[in-house]
């Protein structure tokens, strides 16, 4: 694979440095000589070389990178790729097969090299010997000699640098060492290594290890907390071009060589890259309504497509949202070898100025006032986890890390976000790199209920302390069910550990806000008679009044039901309605409110979620209550036929009825399976009232066991539309 | 001034925030409506506004910002600017004058706001009340009431956003507020405030105010820890477009209004910007000797040149050298009202992968191994302290920080540095934000020197622990002492308390190394005869070898002498010698090393500091000894004539006399003083050998006291030439 971007080679600027710090992998193929005269030679002219007495001169007739077995042994099997890929701090077996069998006198070294200009003391150039004279820091070790032909073994380091090595083998010739010439084909790619103790990525289960690592497809989740959608995702780490690309990625963010053995500076600079905020990255956020420019968020099916399409052009793929940029960074991150997983946190707060409040602000007349609300709550925002050691940080704050590739406001100037230690969110830490102060905010937040007065001045009158955070979930190791990990990022609430939470957080520069709130006499809650309302159906919503008081309590009210993006951010309202609810001393009252699907429908757009205010006003108290309602689209069918065999054609069927009475306009549908096809999309410019479609794939398996495949579907006047099956491919 | 940077109004990504977030201090004149109704006016048409009964419709007839004696009670007299300057957290004076006397029933506000879209919440505007009705966060109080005219005080809170604030004053009028026009003129400055103990900034003492706040020029020490030369830097912090150019660099990187009151987030960002790498910022760095597309860093005799250049073009200002990026960052600093001073340290690494070693190769036959070299030894770098309290560390860490704003090699991906506690890394607590690691290693790296082999591995011989941080040092308050502040950043060698920091850095993983050196039977060391040399004069060193041992030791030796830049690069070689030293048993031999001026004035181009490393090799020892000379370079007299006295044309008399019996070509001078003279440059095509320039320029003083005059000479054969005088000018 070609690769678009050329890392100027030229010092950037002389006299800082002796040489300029080597940023790229790709290097010109002559980057060192193939002869190398000992610079302590006896005498100013260097010796001419020549055969030692009796002996042919000692040259290499071949290198073996034996792909078979150390791809086994290092779980890398899958890759689909032409070089060998192994996990550093474990043993991987090289064959050299010389000339003639080696004497006591010949003498010969691997070698080892990345990037530009490659030193010892950096770990960019490795020497591996295999007798007494002191080699690097990598161990080399004769395993097994057969006549001209030497089985090496070679075990890096754990802390050894990530991505492209070039292999040589020197042979010490008389007046210099004589290298292999260079050979692109016994180049290795170096990954994390989740299997060694040593290494800052390791995870002692292998459960996990199989799931966080090697699972190659995923499930993001989405909606509400009170109902949960999924998204599968595609995340095919080892399909063909994807490690290359990952690697080109940390080139174009011009990362020292150096530092790439290092998990967390490594993370952190990649999380500024899968957005193409400000450094022309791999992905470019829109929450806008219109995607005509490129692919609307909701047709990926995967992250290959997108990695593939940024290493082969260099610009940035259009369009994500928040679970595209968390399924991109963690195809990233599993194919380096982090341990990685999808986070959903729902109701996330996303609050601009970092402290603990967001703000909602309301009109003397009870509607939203959206020209003065800053603040804004996701429904859930996607964020990614990595477990990892953490030398920088007391070892009870090790393990599972928040890094976030969504480009959101920083007041720290770039758009990337981690790692937070989760265990540091949980207790309040927030003294602790990288961005932990931000992170709590997003799943701590207090909503602050704000009028907004005729002179622009603003009165507190309600606050919620448990609304933002509500939820925080992830896929299960070893199935698709989703597990509730609300339990590692906070405390219970009301709990005396997650009092000293808060108080530690505003000892730490993240203060709260608890404005003095009048005492209630009208007790408002806002409830629907269930939490899965399918896309077509009407809307049944209950506001229960109780009245706390010994006074007839009369509210004036008004309920707004508008379509608003995941971000919180409302497009258009549906509705808005006046009505008035009288309520008896110490009774309660129920209204009901029902919003019609032809109401609604002819408003969604690409949308799935309504928002229901009701807001209410009594002679001395002002009421708001919130409900957001998600709405279950229709599914995408799948079937596959065809024997499930490595290598062996297969059929995919993708089919749809559109259940609506109206047409449905410029329907693209995409489909993808990592290890059975690629990306693949198809259109309909229109798909009739109550019509089906039915689109029909081959596929040839390239690996075996349980796979996925997964479709999704995408229009003008319907929102997101997927399905997914899985099959197990036989050997 | 007209500003070049026209940020995009564009919202950034529809359907993520509810606005776009403002990152500017300019805005359209048109940003609020004149007259704005009330949104709960009654009924739907609004009411025509009129008088109320029996009295004329209220308006403002004109609003007094009372400069005078505001800029007197907040410092800010000396600030050549037309707008009113404050600092936050101190009551200010406002006197509007009404068309006729109020009555009960007349009611009004004042409203300031700043950047686009400002909103009550986010401390972007702030309404002013003078009556019972509530009003947001500064407290108003009607001070005087004389007829129509009302004597209006203000306080700001202590955390308000710091910038260019809009001042309105808005009349409650029938049926909504009628607002006075938009007058530039009334606009007003927002500063930090260090004489107000809730700021952040807060800096008890009033002589440290009077320095690190309001001294507008100071000296940067530079050279060697054994002969610290001093360097006048005029800040200029109050000249005509320095405010307005500070405020332009935060609006060029599109910083949050919003998070200008925060100062840790205010220097994090700026930090940044003072370099142009990656951003655009104000100056571009240049370490060679080529400056031929810019001025050289040598001429610049302060910072004021620099921020008006940068703010009239919108392009970055070449060249800068680390004292220029820390003279304009103090500059800035100051003038925003954040306490701050220049830093220098003695041996400063520069360690690109972020560990505590810094690792000298030298091959087999001791020369210095250049190119397998990648770390280096700064002899000098400057960098910045502010005075802050921090809310997100622990109480002990707050004071002085580090921030840095030469473009380092950063593994963090962006070219900025701090703020970084200065007790923090006196105690190694490195897991603190921000960059307290990588100031840690600057200070205390260990010097490895290394033998790299004829196959390419290496094996140390050599640890030095106190060559890095041998000196940190800044101006003294109060005069223009040199003070060693040494003791603040580093524990005693060899004390508990150092042995804890190293351990506590180690624990936060920045790991040291100690590699096992074999024991010494001879023992060398290189010493000069005096700290100081004149440039044309020879340089005498000796060489001390001192046989432990019991047998006689003969010493193969090898003496480089090389130009180096102040980054402890070496551009060229003057002399390399070789010599050979035998050492009785229990003996000491004095070897006489004299380098002439005729050798090594050629050479020395712009450069002063001259590096001599003797290696040597006795049967099992390799020793390598290093030692740098700074030469005094000749001095520019400065003499001043006429009426010190604000107002009184004076006249200044650079002269300079060629010591050297060669001419000097392509003469360049520069002077400037705050307060009294902006910069200005002069140039001579030659200045023969041991000939004589005048040059006259007059001044008219601007501001009294004691002040200073700077005038630096750069040449193509000559380095660093400078000069300086203070005069006391009376009222």
């Amino acid at each position: 694979m070609s690769l678009p971007y050329k890392p100027s080679q030229g010092p950037i600027s002389t006299g800082r440095y002796p040489q300029p710090i080597p940023t790229t992998n790709l290097v010109e193929d002559d980057d060192v000589p193939e002869f190398e005269p000992f610079e302590d030679a006896e005498g100013s002219e260097i010796q001419p070389r020549g055969p030692a007495s009796g002996y042919a001169e000692l040259y290499v007739v071949s290198v073996d990178m034996l792909q078979q077995t150390n791809k086994l042994n290092h779980y890398t099997s899958d890759y689909d790729i032409q070089n060998l890929v192994i996990r550093r701090g474990l043993e991987f077996f090289i064959r050299v097969t010389f000339n003639r069998e080696l004497t006591q006198t010949d003498d010969y070294q691997l070698e080892f090299m990345i990037g530009q200009n490659p030193t010892a003391n950096k770990g960019s150039m490795v020497v591996v010997t295999f007798n007494s004279r002191q080699g690097c820091a990598w161990a080399g070790r004769l395993v097994k000699s057969e006549g001209a032909s030497l089985l090496l073994g070679v075990t890096p380091t754990a802390e050894a640098i990530v991505g492209r090595f070039r292999t040589y083998v020197a042979v010490v010739a008389t007046g210099g060492m004589q290298r292999t010439k260079r050979d692109p084909s016994t180049d290795l790619y170096m990954l994390f290594n989740a299997w060694c103790p040593e290494d800052s990525v390791f995870l002692p289960d292998e459960q996990q290890r199989s799931e966080y690592i090697l699972n190659d497809s995923g499930e993001i989740y989405q909606g509400s907390h009170e109902y949960v959608t999924r998204r599968p995702w595609m995340f095919g780490q080892f399909e063909a071009g994807v490690l290359e690309a990952c690697i080109y990625i940390l080139d174009v963010c011009r990362m020292p060589i150096f530092n790439r053995g290092d998990v967390i500076k490594l993370v952190r600079m990649a999380s500024a890259l899968v957005n193409s905020q400000d450094d022309n990255g791999v992905l470019v956020g829109n929450w806008s309504d219109d995607f005509s420019l490129g692919t609307p968020p909701t047709l990926w099916t995967g992250s290959v497509k997108i990695l593939l399409e940024y290493a082969k052009t260099g610009n940035p793929i259009c369009y994500a949202q928040c679970w595209v940029f968390a399924g991109v960074f963690n195809t990233f991150l599993r194919c380096l070898g982090i341990p990685a997983r999808v986070i959903t946190n729902f109701n996330s707060a996303h609050d601009n100025t970092g402290n603990l409040k967001t703000e909602l602000i309301f009109r003397t007349d009870g509607t939203p006032d959206r020209r003065n609300t800053r603040d804004s709550i996701w429904n859930y925002h996607c964020w990614n986890e990595i477990f990892i050691t953490r030398p920088d940080l007391p070892t009870n704050l090790w393990g599972w890390q928040v890094v976030d590739a969504t480009p959101q406001e920083t007041s720290d100037g770039s758009f990337r976000c981690g790692p937070a230690s989760v265990a540091a969110i949980k207790d309040g830490l927030l003294c602790h790199p990288f961005d932990a102060g931000f992170c709590f905010a997003e799943v701590n937040s207090n909503v602050i209920f704000l009028k907004r007065d005729r002179y622009g001045t603003m009165t507190p009158f309600r606050v919620d302390k448990l609304h933002v955070g509500k939820l925080l979930c992830t896929k299960a190791v070893g199935s698709n069910q989703r597990i509730d990990i609300t339990h590692e990022y906070k405390h219970q609430e009301g709990s005396a550990e997650n009092d000293r939470t808060m108080q530690r957080a505003e000892e730490y520069g993240c203060r709260g806000d608890n404005p003095e709130i009048p005492d209630k006499q009208l007790n408002v809650t806002i409830m629907s008679h269930t939490d899965k309302v399918l896309l077509g159906q009407d809307i049944n919503l209950v506001l229960v009044c109780q009245n706390l008081g010994d006074q007839t309590i009369t509210m004036h009210s008004h309920l707004t039901a508008s379509v608003v993006f995941y971000t919180g951010i409302s497009s258009v309202d549906v509705k808005n309605e006046d009505f008035t609810v009288t309520v008896q001393p110490f009774q309660t009252e129920h209204v009901y409110l029902t919003t019609k699907a032809a109401e609604y429908l002819p408003h969604m757009g690409r949308q799935l979620c309504l928002h229901f205010t009701v807001t209410g006003q009594t002679p001395d108290q002002s009421v708001s209550v919130m409900k957001s309602i998600n709405l279950q689209p229709p599914a995408l069918t799948l079937t596959v036929s065809g024997q499930p065999q490595v290598s062996q054609e297969m059929v995919l069927t993708v089919s749809f009825t559109n259940p609506f009475n109206y047409p449905l306009y410029n329907v693209f549908l995409a489909m993808e399976g990592p290890g059975l096809m690629s990306f693949r999309t198809h259109g309909y410019s229109v798909i009739e009232a109550l019509a089906s479609i039915t689109w029909l794939e081959t596929f040839i398996p390239r690996l075996q066991g349980t796979r996925r495949l997964m479709a999704a579907m995408v229009c003008h006047n319907l929102p997101q539309v997927d399905g997914t099956t899985d099959i197990v491919i036989q050997p």
